[in-house]
């Protein structure tokens, strides 16, 4: 049995209790763009129901060109209003460096990479990058509430750094 | 009182009962690729548990450069294997085409996003555009189960479509 079968199963079991549909546009009117990172819980770590608010994700939760894509959608087309960012603690991001990864994918494949892995040495200060992409974005039309947070792998707290 | 301050005290919550900190690798060597959307907690809907699955999340669950490099540091760097993709029903990216969207964007701000919105008509069809476009990178070593799925949001089930 694959995990993903094991996953499935608890599928059938969350559709039992389940009840749909909610409406579309997010009731809180809040976008989060967070790690990838398994031990981030976002739904749990910020205590969010089913409907209430957008989750993007990526390795490291950086803003590249599809997350500004998703923030304008999310603004523009389904009303949200504030975003907020979380990094975390003990991030593989911190592991290697853009150039380490880009070389070692171009010895097994022969081929560049045509983007940068967005690998960070301080998560603090990548938030505080991340908040300036997104107030620097043509495309993201609410800025006044873009609030950046690390993680703490180690206690589940949010620590606000932006 | 901001929602984002209301979520901040749910975390405080949170925290009180948190153990950690779990190892950075995904303890089921597994990466979820999902919509954003709200009526989708993908915790509970797969029953994951804090450090099981990297989480790639963003506006449809489509697959464009940002979730291959997601993807490809997953794998490579953090021991994935299976990859679970998920669209769901009643998805705002039906509700829009890239043309329309990147023409209101045109007319308010002035610039044309250089990005495509990757709105689509056909979840099941999108789901399977997304498998193709992992199995066609150089940069995604581990290919052999990658499963697509719609979520429906009136009975919390996924649907395998690819």
């Amino acid at each position: 049995m694959s995990v993903t079968d094991e996953l499935l199963a608890n599928n059938a079991r969350y559709a039992e209790t389940f009840t749909g549909p909610l409406p579309l546009p997010p009731a809180k009117h809040v976008a989060v763009v967070a790690c990838m990172d398994a031990r981030l819980n976002v739904y749990g770590a910020l205590g969010l129901k089913e409907g209430e608010a957008h989750v993007i994700r990526n390795a490291g939760g950086v803003i590249t060109e599809d997350e500004i894509r998703s923030l304008a959608i999310s603004q523009r087309l389904l009303g949200t209003r504030e975003i907020i960012l979380i990094h975390h603690t003990d991030c593989g991001m911190l592991t290697f460096t853009d150039e380490e990864f880009r070389q070692a994918i171009h010895d097994e494949t022969g081929i560049k990479p045509p983007w940068a892995a967005e690998a960070f040495t301080d998560p603090d200060a990548d938030v505080r990058q991340s908040v300036a992409r997104i107030k620097a974005s043509p495309f993201i039309p609410h800025t006044d509430s873009v609030r950046g947070f690390v993680f703490d792998v180690a206690t589940g707290k949010l620590n606000e750094v932006a």
